[in-house]
């Protein structure tokens, strides 16, 4: 099986079935295919024949099918091993799960367009002044903040359901953000961000990235030039 | 079972887990929240409690627990209703039919855009307009197409995989745009498209949304006035 992704440092969705795999130690090919999305790129060109919408994250299996888009990923992988609680076993916890995966899927925008990843940079100067003058992103973060309180005093924590699933995989990239631009949180979901840090599957992911040191200027919006 | 739901003229949310628990005679409680997007409206007020995203559809079981977003809801009913092939039976068209599912969960947002739902209206003259100035319309419109030609050609048809299931509910408002804005279709998908529309549980929300006649200024960027 293999996973196409992109640039570690940027590609937020990749980064979650990557972390996920990783994180139930099933075993996978990582394929790396370094963004560029001008047309005929060499990224395009590799994933044009493997995804209509020839985006990453994709899973290719070992005779070709493929599995584009992060949340249908998910849910292959949690039908492929039901041996790993990807999903939580309770059906009501589950579902709970996966309102909060789908909410974060096509929500969030705020937080998502004006805060792009990128695990590498410090860019809290940028945060602050973002959060001073996007009442959006202060809404988003307001509500993200509520979300994951709500979840860990229903499960007790460390991770949103309790031990680590595909809803912590979903916010990891998130908390990248959080952290990188210095968004203020609550108490509480200060510490499930520093758990989700902390978590092997992510440290790895997090390490690439800081090793991978390719730096492109369309998705570096704040970098200060030296 | 309750399904919170929005005016059936303009909720093209709504109308997929509608549509989709008619189809498989899934008895419920239809409770329809007419549109008003003001600070503090009857809508939200109706909605706040049940859900913190404060959108529709919501899903309610009778204790009060709530499933919100449609992907979400689809994934819940599923689990609820092994006995209903909500998704498709085999691993493979069900990891596909999700692909689908989530890419237009994401995606496809100049259609969604440029050409609001809006069952009531014929809006041919506002398509035949938006398509010659609109290359990302078009570049949406082609890649549906692609999609539904691609699942036809591999599961012989009338619907998606074979039997009308939750990619098909998840496709049905894209008809009625499709339809309403007169775009041009392929002739499969055209056939396609024909199958939605005169599928019973389609036909029931496109009659009930005819019989509403509650016209919203906000939802009518393009309507005529008399
Ligand atoms: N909804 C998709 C989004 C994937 C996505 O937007 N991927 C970006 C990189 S993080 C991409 O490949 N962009 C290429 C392009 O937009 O052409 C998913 O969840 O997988
Ligand atoms: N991703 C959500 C989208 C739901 C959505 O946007 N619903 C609209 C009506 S179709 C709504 O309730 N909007 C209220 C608002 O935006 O405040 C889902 O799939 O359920």
């Amino acid at each position: 099986m293999k996973l196409l992704i992109g640039n570690k440092n940027y590609s937020s969705w990749s980064m979650r079935p990557w972390v996920l795999l990783k994180a139930f130690g099933i075993p996978f090919e990582e394929v790396k295919l370094r963004f560029d999305f001008t047309p005929d790129s060499a990224f395009y060109r590799a994933l044009q024949p493997v995804t209509p919408t020839a985006k990453v994250p994709v899973l290719v299996e070992d005779d070709g099918f493929a599995v584009w888009d992060t949340l249908a990923i998910t849910e292959a992988l949690a039908d492929m091993h039901p041996e790993h609680a990807i999903w939580p076993r309770d059906a009501r916890q589950r579902a709970r799960a996966r309102s909060l995966c789908a909410e974060m899927h096509a929500g969030f925008g705020k937080l998502r367009g004006l805060c792009p990843m990128n695990i590498d940079a410090d860019l809290h100067e940028v945060g602050a002044k973002l959060l001073s003058s996007e009442p959006g992103l202060r809404a988003d973060l307001a509500r993200m903040d509520t979300l994951w309180n709500e979840a860990l005093a229903a499960s007790g924590g460390p991770f949103l359901f309790g031990a680590f699933g595909a809803a912590d995989a979903y916010f990891a990239p998130v908390v990248m953000r959080v952290t990188r631009y210095g968004l203020p949180l609550s108490e509480q979901a200060a510490a499930y961000a520093q758990a989700i840090e902390q978590h092997p599957a992510v440290a790895a992911w997090v390490k690439d990235a800081m090793a991978e040191q390719d730096f492109l200027d369309f998705e570096e919006p704040y970098r200060q030039k030296a």
